[in-house]
């Protein structure tokens, strides 16, 4: 579809005209994105994306899944010839219409190819992408430079040496390039790869398998590591948000009789619980923001995970509460103004009742953007609606695309600055700000916010 | 109230000319209704309605339990002259404004009988209906065919010989009838009917009563007889969706366990679970639809249950998640794109978090439309904004009306249409949707969509 | 920010048309607030305000929750000079764009004292509202008189003699003060304060410590001490809504093993669902309208707690469901109209899915208005969105500000009337509901609704 300049604007004439001044003032500002998932390599390599299908589909899990819902063998056509497999998207793509991952599809094809599937059909588009994909702007380092990416972060393991890292910021000089410490599998024992974790930190440091002050020692080196390479923060990712407090004797006993495998779930929860606080403890003294994604059970399908690896679109959400499983965590630094939390939820009841709340008190702790389904053009006006009320724009962590697909990035950003465009106007609109807030409001949320919540 | 032809449409002018526009593509589409509770009896004998408190009030509950609320003792009410309890109703009619039920009402008295309440006052109104109601087009098969209903489904007993089925199909030669298999007593250990129904079900088969494998086979048998009388879903209820994967050798001796009386809640539970997933299996051997409609405990009053019996008005839903419940379902067949499965929820959180994330990946699941106290205006522009963006048009439902009365048929339908013509309308106003792309699919909302789900 | 007349109503111009109208029949009708936590000693000595600080930031835990969250150390402050404290809050002004708390602040501000605090900055203001402080119209009982108030509720202890309510009563002719009776510590065997109020009530009654019938004697004699003082209410707080009925016996024996200090935590969780079940008994004997506020886990952090006590603003709800815990006392007296129980909840998940249910039924229950961090423009939005199309506008409780700053009496109850007018707008415009429907409502909500829901 052609793209109407005011796309995901309020429908009232009057309320949308107050955002399209608001949304002019940001469209350009440079792309802040402090949480992601873009591979450094692609951008050491800096080669032409392949075609439409590696470009749009293969990679992106939001499209797969869909296409698993409608019936295709997505192992088996990603398997084969890319033409093949970019055929089943396009005739599928009426399952996109109203998605978020439509509108980013459709809103990349428009501006960085001139394609519309509609008009051009399946045959037509893949050779008018593959001819523009020639093109040096479209080569990865060109694209982040177009997007006006000042800041870019990746997601990576506590024993990555982060050379791949390295060489990447020399090959791009204008983008401050952040690694991240993601240490899921050597703090959560329910995690398949802990024993192997456990066993290559232990090697690598040099330390029985079960010296728990070891261990920390470990990490709390790998971290210094990651901050000497330019990291700013630390990403988690747990089922249930779980911290828990225990004597270091204890804790101490606990971690061996996990580590000889003679614990049982509640003890490995336990051992989670401690080890994620010790995370947050390490945060307040070296100064990586923590960040928090919960409430998804991954890979809910054991077929789908067998035939087509972790993250083929079958991570599913649960119920999630963080008040009682945070409060250890908050106990030890949540005051510290020097430590920085920031929480991400795919159950939104929890924006209102649970994270404003947090957010509104500990000067620690902030609202992290609308992750993963929640990403979305109406999900993110609820977001907006229930987190501002009681914690304000300034406790929230800015907009946070935790992206995989590097072109999507500057449609992912402008999404996030229409809609809050659009939600500032409606507080003006009702009186509830002036235009002038308003304004200076939508600057910081695409600059100060998100530069002073993961200390930029 | 008199009826703006414009009722339940956006308040936006522009975004209500395009809604406006798509509504009058699909107002006179026919009805499909694959799943309700309209009594077959009533066709065959096709009896003028005795009177407006016996179509109106009497048998809804949805009205009943607001006269409750109200302090009217409803059960003398109901068992005296149909005057006095019209009488109540409209006393107390201000305390539907705004209700969904209400809505209905008005509706249905506008514009099946040119009444408002307001204007007319109990008594006027009530001889008025009573007029029109001698009249052949109000008949309940001809006010079926008034409303242009081309499928409607009944919800029956397991052991029904589904006779009066048979004869309403000859008496509407029309309308396809559809009969829906709904076997709760025979697979719920809880249901204070298992105990009978169990005894009649193996007395029915001459199996022992402790054989599981009989049992099931009996099950299975009912289920062919009900797809050889036009069946196309078997429908579930329960409180918390659970499904249990069981060996066969277990399952055999839990089911002994149960029938024999021996067995505690948990084991009651995981029967349950058993027989549940049981259901599904046999769902996607013999082509029945599974539907499933969760997270309502029944019967909240004793004393309510004791003098008005069961569906009178205290029903109340409690909180639902499916993730957990239902994977051991889907791991056996939930990648089957022959099987479906439609899930129903009354927990509104669940639907962006859990049921369009699964309905996004599972090619066998789909969102069931809004149900019961959710099958309200804001309720479903809430649900289409939760699912949509996750799953889009194509993994929802269509809408199903639920309904016990007939006459409501019509304004239920109506309803919808206008709320998702108002909600395709905003996506095009917000550049979301090309007027095109609309069109297709408020004409698939209707339509194509309904019959794949209900492989009609 | 220059007050907009519209403030607060729909963005659509014929919406927005209506609601001005609906809004203009309501603003200037009295004050009914049949909760709240107003000190009556305030109104018998009647002084002046002391300060800014003193009137809108220090009492305020709404406030200086979110000073904390940037870094000030409130308890500090809030021991020094006042001009300090309301520099502090000046500041960091910005938090508050866009929360209910700036809406407040910023209209209390303007329509009491004239002051913009981004035109007059923190000093100038500060002296601007120490000049009107010193005038008789904003002492204490001018500005209740100033905001129409004809019933004010405060919040009291079962052994308060209540000898300020009388002196405030015959200082405030024209205002029905309403004492409000609170148990909380003499019923929740987990409150910290619950061993001192035991002792206290049992040697005020002069009864044995473990005498449970004796125990419930003198609370219903309390109970009925505060209704020949004016009660209307007694009002619950407790973090999981849950009732239990037990034998005469066994609740004998359990509440002589918690008051023993014998009892585990089950059990006294067990003893304060009796009690609270009997609360629920004698307000259907004595007449009290019963309130229940649910959901909120208190003094989150314990540091906050030592340093600044309680209500500090680190309160945090947890998910909340009642369906099944208050079954037993609805058992016992839900279909006693005589009965009143008001529902309050921060988890707005139970608004749509168990409240406007149980309110639909039951003669005895009403949902209470939006309460605490949902007390807010887009939240009570929500609210009415949720509610009324299962429980219509008969069934709420109309609003309850449950306010502790005196001076935000005015803005609050024009905030909700504001909002009620605009949600009734758009019914109209929806073709929902006619004028004049809309009209009674909107009248109904400020008067019949809120004196017949709490017996005024």
């Amino acid at each position: 579809m052609s793209r109407d300049p005011d796309r995901l604007l309020p429908e009232d004439p009057a309320t949308r005209g107050i955002a399209r001044e608001l949304y002019e003032r940001v469209r350009n500002a440079p792309i802040v994105s402090p949480h992601g998932h873009v591979d450094p390599a692609l951008l050491v390599a800096d080669e032409p994306f392949a075609d439409a299908a590696e470009l749009l589909v293969r990679p992106d899990h939001y499209v797969t899944r869909m296409l698993v819902a409608a019936g295709c063998d997505v192992p088996a056509l990603a398997a084969g010839p890319p033409e093949q497999l970019w055929r089943a998207f396009v005739e599928h793509r009426r399952l996109f219409a109203g998605t978020a991952t439509g509108y980013w599809l459709d809103d990349q094809l428009a501006g960085l190819f001139d394609v519309d599937l509609e008009r051009d059909g399946a045959d037509t588009a893949y050779a008018m992408i593959a001819a523009r994909l020639a093109e040096p702007a479209l080569r990865p380092r060109a694209l982040l430079q177009g997007f006006r990416v000042a800041a870019l972060a990746t997601t990576d393991d506590p024993l990555d040496d982060l050379d791949v890292h390295r060489r990447a910021r020399t090959a791009l000089p204008g983008v401050r390039l952040l690694p991240t410490f993601r240490p899921d599998r050597f703090i959560d024992p329910e995690h398949p790869g802990f024993p192997e974790a456990h066993r290559a930190l232990v090697a690598h440091a040099g330390i029985p398998g079960d010296d728990l002050g070891g261990y920390l020692d470990a990490l709390a080196a790998r971290r210094a590591h990651f901050i000497a390479e330019g990291a700013i923060s630390a990403d988690h990712g747990m089922v249930e948000p779980y911290s828990a407090d225990l004597d270091a004797g204890d804790a101490q006993r606990l971690f061996a009789r996990v580590v000889s495998g003679a614990a049982d779930a509640v003890e490995r929860r336990e051992l989670h619980g401690y080890l994620l606080l010790q995370m947050g403890l390490m945060s307040a003294r070296d100064g990586l923001v923590m960040t928090l994604h919960v409430g998804v059970l991954r890979n809910h399908s054991a077929e789908m995970l067998h035939r087509a690896g972790p993250d083929s679109g079958h991570d599913i959400p649960v119920p999630t509460t963080f008040t009682r499983g945070l409060r250890p965590l908050l106990a030890r630094v949540g005051l510290d103004p020097e430590f920085h939390l920031v929480l991400f939820t795919v159950d939104e009841s929890a924006w209102a009742r649970e994270l404003a709340p947090l957010a509104g008190f500990y000067p620690s702790v902030y609202v992290g953007a609308p992750w993963w389904f929640l990403d979305a053009p109406d999900a993110i006006q609820r977001y907006r609606s229930a987190v501002t009320e009681t914690a304000g724009f300034y406790r929230s962590s800015g907009f946070v695309d935790d992206a995989r697909a590097l072109a999507s990035l500057g449609t992912r950003h402008d999404m996030a600055r229409r809609l809050d465009a659009g939600f500032l106007a409606r507080l003006v609109r009702q009186g509830r700000l002036t235009g002038a807030a308003a304004e200076r409001i939508a600057d910081d949320l695409v600059d100060s916010i998100p530069r002073g919540v993961f200390k930029l």
